[in-house]
């Protein structure tokens, strides 16, 4: 057989369910109900991503038996207790189909995009953050180049929303670059602070409340001002552990369900003023929570202090 | 007919699908693919809530064919490009099931919990919260008798995952209702305390440490012997607002982006304790911010104040 036969035949063998060979989960969310599994077919390895469907009003209003969904449905009691009541429920295959996507062949990238890691949740106490995370981060950390390149307007400058150019107070407020600059139901927007000397709400002091005064009055005032969007309608907070050690401030909208919002990453901009009110010296007394992926080094770091 | 009988007959109507007239959609989560709709079943109201369950490893690596979700599934292409390819996959419904949740009959509260509204931030101080939170859902408050039914035993019995009775310390770790139990990547439980007299973290004080310490240790303890789920992978926390005034813990993996998990919401147990354990009034002097829907009594009162 030539070379040119020997390559149409491979490429002739296209991808088969039937010949799909399952053989491991690279991630599984369960939240979007999305699965990302990997396996081969013919030799060669393929990524099959199946997802279920969300559903319309078109599943449930239809006038016609065939077209409804609950039509023909039956259900399995899991629990009950007072007026509700859990079930499964088992549905015409035909209404109820998944969506698949294939890769075929995969590459070794699309793999590893594709691959979950574990993500642990520890507690810093101030002594940990002294001895293990500032060490840790300041081996580690991101390189903060791009930052002082939009304070010194070298980047971006075309895209600043408000400034305030006090070295003290003042900060910057910039569309985040996950948002598209334009729909107001994902609005996104960042202020990075004048002040290099800050690097996370683990460096807030009292001295500090005049700064985070500023910048919650100015940035709302500017973002009701472009946006349209009150001021509480917005979600006004800190990343800790933050993606890069110069302190900045997320807002978004509050509609908006943003990466990264979630109990055990975001601190309000409004509690964090508050607690320093409280105690001037929170931030250095508090233990504070963060999670960290596998492969992250403060989680390497931090879990061999559990052990 | 007495009047005996006539609660009786209304008593015997249970829900069933086949009675069930669909009216509308109250509001569907295209990401969580999860729809909330209304009808009526019996001429009374019922919200039927269907969720897409998530996949499970289990589902591919079954060895039988009538175990395999793509054992006997059939692609139908949307579209192909290069090595990418996407498909339609209909599937065997036993292994496609959804989650029905239903609740009958359904009040006027319970439609508009799961309508869609705008939502609001507020900042309540210790002056607003007994000047108008507290009087509100004083008034508004959903009923907990289903509570009392769990921690009575009348109820659920069977699905306590542990307890401690002592009327101090004591609560009940359950499977939250959201869960279906089963799935680890979505585990989802709640301690409900025995004490009936707190409320919220508003009320929460020194005297309630052991409290809190106590839940976190049995039940950190209980779920990683009962679902394998290492305690630095729990994700531990309250709601405030919560949705019923009898303090609970939510507990999930951490993994699982389960509802209401977002910073305006969700307050992390151990931040919980470590507040306390700095400042012991802590939660009565600090603002909490809230988030609140357009058409819930707190929101009324909290928007008529700032205008």
């Amino acid at each position: 057989m030539g070379e040119d036969q020997a390559i149409q035949a491979q490429e002739t063998k296209s991808f088969s369910l039937d010949d799909f060979v399952y053989e491991r989960t690279l991630s599984n969310n369960a939240n979007r109900k999305v699965i990302f599994t990997l396996g081969k077919c013919h030799e060669m390895p393929a990524i099959v991503i199946l997802e279920k469907i969300s559903f319309t009003d078109e599943q449930f209003n239809g006038t016609d038996d065939t077209s409804s969904i609950l039509k023909n449905a039956s259900l399995e009691k899991i629990m009950e207790n007072d007026i509700y009541q859990n079930n499964f429920c088992k549905v015409d295959s035909e209404l109820n189909k998944l969506k698949a996507t294939i890769i075929y062949p995969a590459t070794d990238k699309h793999i590893s995009k594709y691959s979950e890691q574990n993500i642990y949740v520890f507690n810093e106490t101030p002594e940990l953050y002294k001895s293990v995370t500032l060490p840790c981060l300041e081996k580690e950390q991101f390189n903060c180049d791009w930052v002082y390149n939009v304070l010194e307007h070298r980047h971006e400058a075309d895209r600043i929303i408000i400034e305030d150019l006090d070295p003290e107070i003042g900060f910057m407020l910039l569309p985040d670059l996950k948002w598209d600059g334009v729909t107001a139901e994902t609005m996104y927007v960042t202020a990075i602070i004048m002040n290099r000397n800050i690097k996370s709400i683990r460096d807030l002091r009292e001295c500090h409340l005049p700064l985070l005064e500023n910048i919650k009055s100015k940035c709302l005032t500017a973002i009701k001002e472009k946006y349209g969007v009150n001021s509480n309608q917005v979600r006004a907070y800190f990343h800790y552990q933050p993606s890069y050690y110069h302190l900045h401030v997320h807002f978004n909208y509050l509609k908006y369900d943003a990466p990264g919002i979630f109990c055990e990453k975001a601190h309000l901009l409004n509690t964090v003023i508050d607690n320093i009110k409280m105690v001037p010296n929170y931030y250095e007394k508090a233990t504070l929570s963060f999670t960290a992926r596998e492969n992250d080094k403060l989680c390497a770091a931090y879990k061999s202090i559990a052990e």
